[in-house]
């Protein structure tokens, strides 16, 4: 039996989802235990590496990460830091040795995200990006009814992602609102998203046309502060979309998209059918089949919410759920890993993956500036 | 009691909707049944004008549009023909001094569109644009309350207005495919009606970037022809738009929407509050609150669906309709030409007002020629 | 071509409603405008009913209907009268020999109904009750996908018909709360129009279990008034009922649904599919479709939104309304009623529809006094 | 620190969820890992026992759950068999001096129900019943509103749960269609899950009229089999039900509702407010306030739908979840469990939980034998 031991550094709010998806995965697919083990954790002080440690229930941990790398009972590290850590932590991961799970998006910009699809491809690792959103059954559903021909030849799509959380003027500075933590606004942090998956479904991206904007300008340097401090990325962006094969869509990402949570959604248009995939329904998708008219419903045609979550192939338990969670795409991203390191082959989302959405988002940043198309190959 | 006669130019499917639509204000408004009659119809074709007579009930028919013009019977003309007849009627009308309800989009260009609200300003006349979409209660709901400032600060908006009419490629051509006809395409047909609700409810346009293609650039000369003829307006239309006010926002437009029936929406986000309209549910608006937070509910917010029906001040019957349809807001539309006649005040949705979108869908045309953003002084 | 002149005997909001649908009639089929006449107008003063006449331009008017019902020039009555004078009504109609539409519920009791229906039959003319609600394009398809044999063998159903109109207990006493001009409450007034939909689409009923209560006893006399009267009618009826061929299934009335608008809905389940309904989308009806594993969507299942618009056969304008309203279902059943009298044939719903739907309603009310079920045979 | 060692007794589908669950636990309080241990599994075969321990990771398994009850190291049992095995488990457990955590229901009928509630009492020992749909975040916060008088005074509710797991009459018989292994039908499998619901929102039930009907009455031995075999359960049960309080409600329950996946939902009118719950959307509850009337909205009221995920108290990561999905929603029902045993305070939904919910579903059998009413203090 193969067994993967995992080295997780960062643990903040993401770093303790994919610890704990990494203990449903055995239970998920009737997998031994220790099939998969944490057997360390590496944060920035020692207190908060221990405190985690105790919660994940491994006996290793640091505020050094190389004293993690250095470590041969490791086979694979998981990068949960913030954005501007993502390419040092890559480099020394790939040269360590070990096999990379990292977190989106991939890097502070598309010559990083080169830099380290190469580092890793050279040495020969297992490097995927976590995507978590394709995870959900009825991303994985659309995927495969495109692949199959359902929807026959693509008219155009849409995607979208907004959330709220930056609409109070009074919402002091952050480390996501800098620029040179994050690399990017609204755009890297949702727009990661919703542009890998439409990018998962669909293909490649030829070129974009970007409008990004940045519509609180300042905010106060802490909670009440009466300093302002400027803000350096955007809060919104639109950008029409060209595909390699020529298809024509859109795409909406907003952090100030008023009374949103999480409000990701995209949608296919194609001269047999359609598509309507909507995040707080992961377990369904909306499927429009142009080819109804002579069904026994005569002639009537209609989006029909379909079931689609028996797409976890091989899952074991719950045997139903429709309403998968955040946390089981995740576990089933990092299965997607686990796997590809257990069979020795290309894992996916990979790190040339990451890169592709990095070049988008690049050219949507450059588009905005010139006012005009912007190619991915000028990225 | 004031009295309107009316002469019905065009008697297709609209003209027909119309006609009723007048019949149905005196039920709606307790008004006398002669203070609004139909005094006689045109169509192209003699017999075509008689069968129009007898079913309004109407006894003054006529295959020539001037000799409505020329009755003294008649004071107001309502143009429901073709979009390529309007600059002619509406500069014929205005001569003869009758008042003019005119379908949309009012013209073929900005330049017919500039010349008509031109005549109708210089004669005096009373002049409106069928943009019966405004008048459904929720749309007048949603401008309400952006005008009381209920949104706040406005963040953005998005826009869309889908039909899938054309997604066969065997359908064949007609005149709504014929630029030398319509003007445009799916830009013209459907995007008139959301970008003038966009318009209504948000104020102003300043720029546009647009993305226009025809997805099926050639179909038979007619049904089951293999002889092809060329396609020469877009079937679907990607604007991002920049209001006066600077306010960022998208816009879809597409005849290609597979699954879509009439699917029109659209959703303004402030920093107080937001709204959704969607015209399956004309009565109804999706308003978000966001300074619920000291509610009776505790801190929690979300999207709330309102019943906006009591719009219609003045309405006597039916006192409830949850789904207020189509004829009720051309009903609606028409009372409104109607009583700006009786109060001898300016109409609205004006020429003026058509115009403006005109200029809209020129920038959007142009700009999706030239690849870049283009102003609405431009055009 | 045929011509049908009728009197309107009542003029409150359902004659007015009633007026504007015959008027509508010409348009929606491509009729002469004058094969629909309302000739004559009566209520129960002599001002109303000169207003009546004015805004529905006929010449003749009385505050006596029996004057109308001398008239020559009558072919046929509509009562739009509180439920305390149908059955008075349409006793001397049906002895002036005239055709009649009336409104529902029927009658005050079975009784009534009864001896009704047989009058009516008696004298050999068409008699008709108004259940609109039949004629909602998505009821019309439910029925006919049932008659078809779409939903195999019924399993069960489930309908309901919620308004909150009575939640605030301030609201004074009306006549809709008063037993003796009514008959009954929410089960007379709601549960008229859902139990004639279940009756329509699944066939008659055999037996119910009723569970009836008056949740506000006493209210003002009037409004703001100190001064309590009781309620004697009901609030709330939950039925249980069996169908004759012994279907299982569940109907929900009240007019304390607070937060309900119309909420009207029914579902039918069968071993091979079921349905849907909701009056919030009258153009809209949710199919699920048993066999449909063998899709190319492979295998998956779920409910489709399918279009039920066209089912008004013969319509021509407009082409399309996904919102048909209220007024239009008026239209739609008043219509039929008009050609049972041009076809000679017999109306639908008929007097013995209306008389069956009242012997639900008194099997339920005395179900509820007995604690048991109660066969329709035995009321 | 606390610490609890658990036997888990069974390890079919729910024995998997129930152990994933308990080691989510950590993840989602911040708890050391050792916490909560799974010290030992028992299941009827000795392969499936040694398949179960090297899954969950524990060092102690068996084909005797007698050797679990002996065993020092285990402070309490967890029971995931079928419903006929309760009984004995649980006064063998009671016995034994453990804690005990049991599958609903509870068992196979009042009578084993209340024995069971005795025993645990009379032992002094922590014992829940695993109604784990309470514990979904818009179920807690729908309890809440109406503890606080949100809903004002109630006026009714309505419940249902619908699945169509059985709708194929060529699905063979199994043991969830014996009533020898399960006491009862989807009254039993589904009822009670909806039926706790309610009674947890609202309160105690007082007595219920019940409709209960076995739609197909014999199956296949076995696939494919041409020997049938009867079924002595109910695939329908429809229930009107009374409140201790006086409240009039009713409930419908299916396992033949054609088209539904997981479709449990109910809804509480009360004179000041409305709540809608919705499995499909557990993270979500909507609200209707009556008061809204002096709103910034003007007057309109409507449903909210507000975000109720928040209601998990004390919980880390991640920080938000729409989508709680089953295995959240167990692993909370768990943790309550643990809690209780932890700050020695009784555990809740407690055994005599599980006996009202036993006693709700025997009227309700007893009820549609008779064919009326029947109090709950009866059975």
């Amino acid at each position: 039996m193969p067994k993967t031991r995992i080295g997780l550094i960062g643990y903040g709010g993401i770093g303790r989802v994919h610890a704990a998806a990494y203990r449903a995965i055995p239970f998920h697919y009737g997998l031994p235990a220790d099939s998969i083990e944490i057997a360390g954790v590496a944060t920035t002080r020692r207190e908060t590496a221990a405190r985690a440690a105790a919660e994940i229930g491994c006996d290793f941990f640091t505020d050094d990460y190389r004293e993690l790398l250095v470590r041969d009972d490791i086979d694979a590290v998981d990068i949960c830091t913030p954005n501007n850590s993502h390419h040092e932590l890559v480099l020394a991961a790939a040269a360590a040795g070990k096999h990379i799970y990292c977190e989106k998006p991939l890097a502070m910009n598309a010559l990083e995200a080169a830099s380290m699809a190469q580092a890793v491809a050279a040495a020969g690792l297992k490097a995927q990006v976590t995507s978590n959103f394709r995870f959900f059954p009825a991303v994985m559903r659309a995927r495969h009814l495109i692949d199959e021909g359902f929807l026959g030849r693509i008219f155009s799509f849409r995607g979208r992602y907004h959330r709220s959380s930056y609409i109070d003027r009074d919402k002091p500075m952050s480390w996501r609102l800098e620029r040179a933590v994050t690399g990017g606004g609204a755009l890297f942090d949702l727009g990661s998203h919703i542009l890998d998956l439409l990018y998962y479904v669909l293909g490649e991206f030829d070129s974009v046309h970007g409008a990004l904007d940045t519509l609180i300008k300042e905010r106060p340097r802490a909670k009440g502060s009466a300093e302002m401090a400027p803000v350096d990325v955007d809060d919104i962006a639109l950008l029409h979309a060209r595909l390699r094969d020529g298809t024509l869509g859109t795409v909406e990402i907003s952090r100030m998209g008023t009374g949103a949570t999480n409000d990701l959604t995209f949608e296919v248009f194609g001269d047999r059918g359609a598509i309507r995939f909507n995040l707080n329904e992961p377990g369904w998708l909306h499927v429009y089949d142009a080819r109804a008219a002579d069904s026994p419903l005569g002639g009537e045609r209609g989006f029909r919410k379909i079931e689609a979550v028996s797409r976890y192939a091989g899952q074991r338990a719950p045997d139903w759920t429709m309403t998968p969670d955040f946390m089981r795409a995740h576990a089933e991203c990092q299965y997607q890993f686990i796997k590809a390191i257990w069979d020795d082959r290309d894992p996916s989302p990979s790190f040339a993956d990451g890169l592709h959405v990095q070049k988008i988002m690049a050219a949507a940043e450059r588009s905005s500036e010139k006012g005009r198309w912007v190619s991915l190959s000028d990225v």
